[in-house]
């Protein structure tokens, strides 16, 4: 078995590690995560580094460099998912980053090598992301403890069972760190159409996540059409009016999230919440196009006579990569072959959006099949990841001034 | 205490029964739904009847005739509630029947006199309506007790954990009914509109309930909008168009329940499941304006790329009160001073429909504010109770060919 078969196999195991049997769903302090952070350790010992789980759940493992307790480069990405997820997303920069280390164990670096799995980045169980890398980067924020999943267990109480004191302990102390470098799947399509196995991400897009509620009147649905103030007609109005602004502004935005209250088949829905996830290649640009929406939905409230209540959940700004650690990921994948790295920015956030706080950030994509993530069809080439690791492998040795 | 004034008490007190703090929910065979027949059983013992709870869990009460073991004239209407329901839906219908039995009770009329208060009008639990007076009708179908609640309990195991050996047993010999009058609130604006407290129901509207559902391809939000088959864009679109389509045709029709799949904040939704709930005054009226939403459905479908599934979950026609008992209804009214009732057609259901399959059944609408049903604010006058029990009263003297 190669070592990008070795990868490609490590994928389908974590995968059979689900909540659900259906698919994949793997969430923060959950019982599957323990269990991928057991396998995940147990890859890094095998690898040569010294493993641990830090405070916020966080598998870690360390490769000491040319004398111990050396600032270290980090390779990392997560291993949680999304409901009914594929098995790359996250997980390929992970089991990439383990192959990498296993090839630095005789190494003699100017720094150490450490490899993190962050338990959170999709922030599927508690509706915030990024609670990983957040913690990692002491951006921990206490209120959080307060956030409960959708069978009211609180993030405090599931970090309790899941057998961690105190998540903001989790901080790492930037003199520790030299840099940061993840490698990610696409999640799009430009790298396939550019017949690309690698690019190099400029940067990470401004995001900013609401969550919109319209309220009407609940009502017997032989209610007269002019005495209807149906929260739902609101909400597919408003909908689709986020589809064609943030369309022609080239925002991407999804509206993945939609309840109606009292949801009962002959009842006039009294109240709609649904999610936005909006981003853009700048902060400034993402809002624009959200002051297009907000107008929109302040107009549609209006005519159908329903209230409008708007609350934001996330925002994030752009990230833009470090420039040196970006010629060093550039350097890592022309060492392949591919003389002229094509450049791309993520629309997605990544864990590198949280640890630019402490330390230099830069990210390698790999392409995917069709630019689908976030689905069981989630597909790489295994020729892919072995350019992938080959790539990250000699972008360590270009950050330590040294060639392949 | 008035009569009417005994009767809003008694409305009061059902509303204590619920199984939710936040409003009213009191769904067949449910706990609620035993605690409110032992109340309902207690006040008709206290009118003169003689009381039982029959094998569907209908609270039912009889006055007997002039000579015991007459065909009875059936005053009815049901007990059960919407989700978050108002206090007189139903509800009225059966403590005006109640009233009225009490006056009748030294009267020697050439026909018994029963009161039903039917166990699910509105199907709540199940999803399926007029299980109570479709048992009663003789129009039980031992399919719908494998019918499952949101709990997963099958209506079958409900039943048997009610008390109840067999549901069919319900069903009435048509020989042992003379007919069939309800007293229900609107649920409409008309009566108040014309200034009237009360109207005769000339007819039922015809119904068809649909459960719709649109399949794309679930995507990680960074998906480009033309690679997106996004399911709930493709419900919006077509919540709109039913609203057009259906305002245009006169027909009232309300989706009441969306879901969509995955139903993450950051994931394109790749399913969206909505109801239909349509109506119109006749049946072919209901089925000409559901093909015109149907082939919008087909048109908005092959536009996303998305797939079209429709599932009808209940079809009835309108149904034509009968003409002897509508002038028995009319005369009721008279007897309280309004010389020309209002004739107006119930775009609500009725268990009155269930029944008219055994028996002939008239209904009487009582005046609700703003057209307001199925909701908190549900709300009648007093002073329009007290119409409504002298007209119910009257119209069954006018049955027996007697004046008030």
């Amino acid at each position: 078995m190669t070592e990008a078969e070795l990868i490609m196999a490590r994928a389908d195991e974590l995968a059979t590690h689900s909540s659900r049997t259906d698919g994949i769903e793997r969430v923060y302090l959950s019982f599957e995560h323990a269990r991928v952070n057991a396998l995940a350790a147990k890859w890094m010992t095998e690898a040569g580094m010294a493993t641990w789980q830090d405070a916020a759940g966080n598998q870690c493992g360390r490769l000491e460099g040319r004398e111990p307790g050396l600032p270290a480069l980090v390779l990392a990405s997560h291993l949680d998912t999304v409901p009914l997820a594929g098995r790359y997303d996250g997980i390929l920069g992970v089991l990439s980053a383990i192959a990498v280390a296993a090839r630095l164990r005789s190494e003699e670096l100017p720094f150490a090598v450490e490899v993190v799995a962050f338990g959170d980045e999709e922030g599927t169980r508690f509706g915030t992301t990024l609670l990983g890398s957040r913690a990692f980067a002491g951006s921990w924020n206490r209120d959080w403890e307060e956030l409960t999943d959708e069978h009211g267990i609180s993030l405090g109480q599931a970090a309790e069972d899941f057998g961690l004191d105190d998540i903001a302990l989790a901080a790492r102390d930037p003199e520790s760190l030299v840099g940061y470098l993840e490698l990610h799947i696409e999640q799009g399509p430009r790298l396939e159409d550019a017949g690309r196995a690698l690019g190099v991400v400029t940067s990470i897009a401004a995001a900013r996540r609401l969550s919109i509620t319209l309220t009407g009147e609940a009502r017997h649905c032989a209610t007269p059409w002019e005495l209807r103030h149906d929260a739902l007609l609101g909400a597919s109005e408003a909908i689709l009016a986020i589809e064609r602004i943030a369309r022609a502004s080239g925002s991407p935005a999804t509206v993945g999230h939609i309840q109606v209250q009292p949801d009962a088949v002959n009842v006039i829905p009294g109240e709609a919440e649904f999610s936005l996830d909006l981003r853009d290649e700048t902060a400034a640009g993402r809002d624009a196009t959200w002051e297009l929406i907000s107008a929109e939905l302040h107009r549609i409230a209006a005519d159908r006579g329903l209230a409008l209540d708007v609350r934001q959940t996330h925002v994030a700004p752009e990230v833009v990569c470090a420039p040196e650690l970006r010629d060093v990921i550039r350097s890592g994948i022309r060492s392949t072959g591919d003389a002229e790295p094509l450049e791309l920015f993520s629309i997605a956030g990544h864990d590198a959006m949280a640890v630019a706080a402490i330390t230099e950030v830069a990210m390698m994509f790999v392409r995917c099949k069709g630019g689908i993530s976030h689905h069981a069809d989630e597909s790489v080439m295994v020729e892919d990841v072995a350019l992938g690791v080959d790539a990250l492998h000699a972008a360590v040795l270009a950050r330590a001034g040294r060639d392949l």
